[in-house]
């Protein structure tokens, strides 16, 4: 078949000619699998020992978690550089009335002058074990699935509290790694005191926004400077005056010479979730039904929250960060459904599982031990395919909503909490109880009951033709076109009525038992509490499923492990791996190249003086003036603002230090091409790039622009 | 200043570093000019004489021009290769009620299935002589501008004429090459028998349509083969079933190995008319007044005319070559003014006049000949700007819509036909006449009453604010927003009652004196008898400005030269010129690289099961059975299908042959590249890109597609 994969792999070897030494490679992969690797014959000048070392201190250990992104050390006193996506919160909360630090960006001149930050940790990996076995040991083969899950879920809990309790002021957590098959304990320490010390401007800082989104090439300076602090003790702390700086086990150095197109670069990082090792069942299930019916509510919800906001400055900033997360994951689905089509994916993995099932059905005790997998999982993918429609309505109906997604966690929490804690779903254990409020107090600040109502209307409207939706009796009669007159009057009087969306109000309610919160007469509340059996019967059955799924997907996994000769990497589950790559560019299309290092220049071409390509006047007055530093990279000739490599990388890889051969930070990872959003079901040398910021424009930007030449100094830059 | 321009030279220094030999240069060539320049350096491999003898055959006498194209003779038996879009006219002409040879494509069997054309003509030179000390001989210095410009306008005619009395069955026609300054005389013979070979269809022919007009990447199939006829005596005559084919001085070899990334490539061809040696002035009035005003008014009509024509299959097809013309003048305008505003065209043009200025006040002889030619321009072009609403309005008042240009011709016509032959305007000497009425009668086919009435109510509505307009008693009480429902009504009235447009009744009108045709009583024949007046008056000052212009021409010029210390090669002014570069590439913005070959595969692409982007199910079978013959490229992996190349081309250069330095044909040009439609004004290394079909891709198509292996056979080409 003369396809685009064909045409995509010759042009690759087209570019391999001219890019010495290995190329970027598919994988991420967990510590433990480094060893595995050769990673000087790819392209690392420095010992293997240096970057990661089970028995003392590596570069890896000047990687964290912020929030739901990486982080790194740049400084013996905490500092740390992370996107500023990531630290859009803290620069939004920062702000006071006189000044809007999101529009102006932060420049802390002191150390007194860091802000704090509400809700950000920083989380550093102490340890690990492999506790597959003791996990497992609560199943056996013919247990019920949804039993199943429950057990491992209890026994993953208790591991977790027992590793805890022996190490006080830690957390710990375990990490399925391969469904239903390996499981890792981590142990943790986060720091809680988190403050924000240099960010861009969002004119420079998300340069390009939702348009530029995904795409190359791209110009934006998606970084930020935070700092880490802990109490005198040198013990995690809250927030206090008295705290001092945090002081890494290790510190990562900047390399501020930058890169070459074809350098060898490497990423640490905390990617969230890959799906390459599932069935085409489960792809076909994605791809037809789950991603199409996101899209299509997602971009409803865009349309109309937007349209509903123009014109009203204050409602458009409240909605900001939610219409932004609705797109990011609509341009992704959308980016993924492109790419499946346009590899002719699902067809691609059919055929594999042919020889597969081929392979299987030659060997008699092959065929009695996996000869039904394939089989089961096509069924067991069916039978969600066909429950869809309502198991996506059910989940928006009660989530889509600030005000709904409230009201389950209020009603939910004051059934949990008459549980043991053992027995506790994850959100509501004690051990996660001040997270889960402080997310609901958090969303709270931002409700917009304009926005909640449509959203509701227009589910309601949509549960007509969903059978299991219209026969919901809490909705009776307001479902469906039909329904929509009096499905507006309801909403209308409820959410004059209902005051749960008031701080005050849910914090209370996170401490009332079900019959108190019956008293409090909120009409949303009572809604969630007639939907809540249609979905505790949801999520018992997702358990169910869960443990299903999870031996079909352990046996898939075992046979294909026989039949391919050799081990997987396990796909992304949110823990900490490495991967590695080229800094080099790609052909997103016949006859184009892109080329892997955007320039300053590049900016001014997009720049139209509006947002989101609005270059501010004395940024331009730098670049016109040249007044580049040693920064500027003769090769291009100007200073590099973005870079493309070839490594593996997912959501949550937002953040990671991109690091050169010797270990050095050569950039801020912060996104993937279009192309590759496909990266999740396939990674391809051809069209797998990421993005990241250069380090050269992040040192530039904080000296030059934001005037803390401090913070260079700090991290031992040599400038000038 | 760190501009584009700037960055983009740095970037072609970087592809230069691996392209051997020279590059593309500026320069579309006279023949004449040719003996100046060492093509051997350059990378032409046969001896010049090969290409361009004046005292004998060589390649460019395998030149002729089709209608407004350039064609190619590729066999003895008077095969032309040219533009599908050069041929569109001839294809629909020869469609029945059976057969759309658009969608099917068009394929003679046998010589006696080629299908006539109507209106096409074959010119090829037979030869030229500078008559410039003639033409100027009839003007003196200080004549009035608008006497001599009458007066060169008189000799070039009676030049003509002359040296076509000297040829009888030659066209004569003298060309101003520099605006003022030289004129060359050509002469030339016309065949009159052209008949349709082989074209593809649209979907191949025009893949990808209007959305990829002006654009790379590019998958067009733009060529068909046409054959010229002439009487058994071997002279040009009128169609007849007797004739046999024009044996062609010579034939042009096709070179069907094709190009490789770098190779060298020329051109012959008519390019229409550049603007490189006018001041910044023109510039000026040209991306300030003129392009914007016509910009915007194409616009309208397209938005409108299509909107008319929705869902009214019949009307659409009618309108389509009309709303295809209006769309390629719109994006070409909208590419240069996006350029003009991208190259800071017009403060770069303003600073080489202000430093040719201090070149001119530093020499008292200069100061005192040319010391006021720059402020003379700048207030020509002042007061350009200031009559240009009403120029422009009154010009599309009478042209814009079919009924008011037929109606005018039909007017002037009368007029003009009771002057001496020499006095008339060009479009109404007996020579030319049947030229006028073919014209005429050709638009009358596809008159659309409602589009008409649209344009004129629209153009009644914008008279509103220009005074002049507004002053116009024919237009009394009709004008602006105010007149629109009398404008309305009469126009109503109007087209019901004008039968004009009939073919029959335009026939016989130019055969009547303004007195008959007042009798006729039609509307718009009495709105143009009404307008003519204003219309004449502003022919005249067109006269008297250019009389003026060209002086101030001549004498920019000439000090342009003595300051530069070097010859120029004249703006394209429709007349043969050559033109070299190289296959290649180029960077359109940051970060991306264009390749300059496309493929099949591309296509496949781009395939979207509708138009522009069909490819038909049997086309897509052949590239799946890589049915691809020895047109396959091994380094491109595919059939290529377009191809980039750095020669000077403009609008005119359309079915012009590219030549590789063996002077075989390699590809057929047809467009240019987005960035390259600044060309008119200023040509760059960095971003001059012309774009033409692959000779393989013509090749393959027509061999395995068409099924006209004959065709190759005739050609002489190696194939299998």
């Amino acid at each position: 078949m003369f396809t685009r994969v064909f045409f995509l792999l010759l042009l690759a070897m087209q570019v391999i000619s001219v890019v010495p030494g290995a190329l970027g490679d598919e994988g991420m992969y967990p510590m433990s699998e480094l060893e595995k690797l050769d990673l000087q014959a790819a392209g690392l000048e420095i010992d293997s020992s240096l970057i990661y070392n089970p028995d003392g201190l590596a570069l890896v250990d000047g990687i964290c978690k912020i929030g739901g992104c990486t982080g790194s050390f740049v400084s013996d006193q905490g500092l740390m550089l992370t996107n500023h996506h990531c630290a859009f919160r803290a620069i939004r909360d920062a702000s006071t009335p006189e000044h809007d630090y999101l529009a102006e960006g932060f420049t802390a001149g002191t150390r007194q002058q860091e802000a704090p930050t509400l809700g950000y940790t920083v989380r550093i990996t102490d340890s690990y074990r492999d506790v597959s076995a003791d996990v497992l040991a609560v199943v056996d083969e013919g247990m019920d699935p949804q039993k199943r899950t429950k057990a491992i879920e209890k026994k993953m809990k208790q591991l977790s509290l027992a590793e805890e309790e022996a190490h006080p002021g830690k957390r710990a957590e375990v990490s399925e790694m391969f469904l239903g098959k390996t499981y890792v304990l981590f142990l943790y320490t986060y720091l809680k005191d988190v403050r924000l010390v240099y960010s861009p401007p969002l004119a420079i800082g998300n340069f390009g926004g939702e348009a530029d989104n995904w795409m190359w090439p791209r110009h934006s300076g998606d970084f930020s400077f935070m700092r880490a602090y802990v109490g005198p003790d040198g013990e995690p702390a809250e927030y206090s005056e008295d705290n001092i700086p945090y002081q890494p086990k290790v510190v990562l150095e900047v390399g501020s010479e930058g890169v070459l197109d074809g350098d060898f670069v490497f990423i640490f990082g905390y990617p969230g979730t890959t799906y390459r090792h599932r069935s085409a069942a489960f792809l076909g299930y994605l791809s037809e039904k789950y991603m199409p019916t996101v899209v299509d509510w997602y971009g409803w919800q865009i349309q109309n929250l937007e349209a509903s906001a123009q014109g009203d400055r204050q409602r458009e900033l409240a909605l900001a960060a939610r219409v932004k997360g609705l797109q990011n994951t609509y341009k992704n689905f959308r980016g993924k459904l492109q790419g499946i089509d346009r590899l002719n994916l699902l067809a691609v993995r059919r055929q594999q599982e042919k020889d597969l099932q081929e392979f299987i059905d030659a060997d008699p005790v092959l065929k009695e031990n996996y000869g039904q997998v394939l089989t089961r999982l096509d069924e067991y993918y069916q039978a969600r395919a066909e429950s869809a429609a309502y198991d996506l309505w059910l989940r928006y109906m009660l989530r889509s909503s600030e005000t709904m997604s409230a009201a389950l966690t209020v009603w939910e929490n004051a059934i949990e909490k008459e549980k043991p804690e053992i027995e506790r779903e994850w959100a509501y254990m004690e051990r996660n109880l001040d997270q889960t409020t402080n997310s609901l107090v958090t969303k709270a600040d931002t409700f917009d009951p304009v926005a909640d109502a449509l959203i509701m209307g227009e589910l309601m409207k949509r549960a007509g033709g969903i059978s299991q939706a219209e026969d919901l009796e809490a909705l009776d009669g307001m479902t469906g076109a039909d329904g929509a007159e009096k499905a507006r009057k309801y909403l209308e009087k409820s959410f004059k009525k209902s005051s749960l969306m008031e701080p005050d109000t849910l914090l209370e309610a996170m401490n009332k038992s079900t019959e108190e919160l019956k008293k409090m007469r909120d009409p949303f509340l009572r809604l969630v509490a007639e939907l809540y059996p249609p979905y505790l019967e949801m999520r018992e059955e997702n358990k169910r499923r869960k443990g299903e799924l999870d031996q079909l997907q352990a046996a898939l996994q075992e046979v294909k492990r026989q039949f391919q000769g050799k081990d997987f990497v396990p796909d992304a589950n949110g823990i900490l791996r490495y991967t590695h790559g080229r800094v080099e560019g790609y052909s997103p299309k016949d006859a184009v190249h892109y080329t892997p290092l955007t320039t300053l220049e590049g900016m001014l071409e997009k720049d139209t003086g509006h947002k989101p390509f609005n270059v501010p006047a004395r940024f331009r007055t730098l670049i016109e003036n040249k007044d580049f530093g040693s920064f500027l990279s003769e090769d291009l000739g100007g200073v590099p603002v973005n870079m493309l490599y070839s490594t593996d990388t997912t959501g949550g890889n937002s953040g990671s230090p991109v690091l050169n051969a010797k270990g050095q930070i050569v950039g801020l990872n912060f996104d993937r091409a279009w192309e590759a959003t496909i990266n999740d079901f396939a990674w391809d040398h051809s069209y797998s790039r990421s993005i990241g910021v250069d380090i050269r424009y992040v040192l530039w930007v904080t000296w030059k622009y934001g005037g803390a030449e401090w913070l260079l100094e700090e991290m031992k830059v040599d400038f000038e």
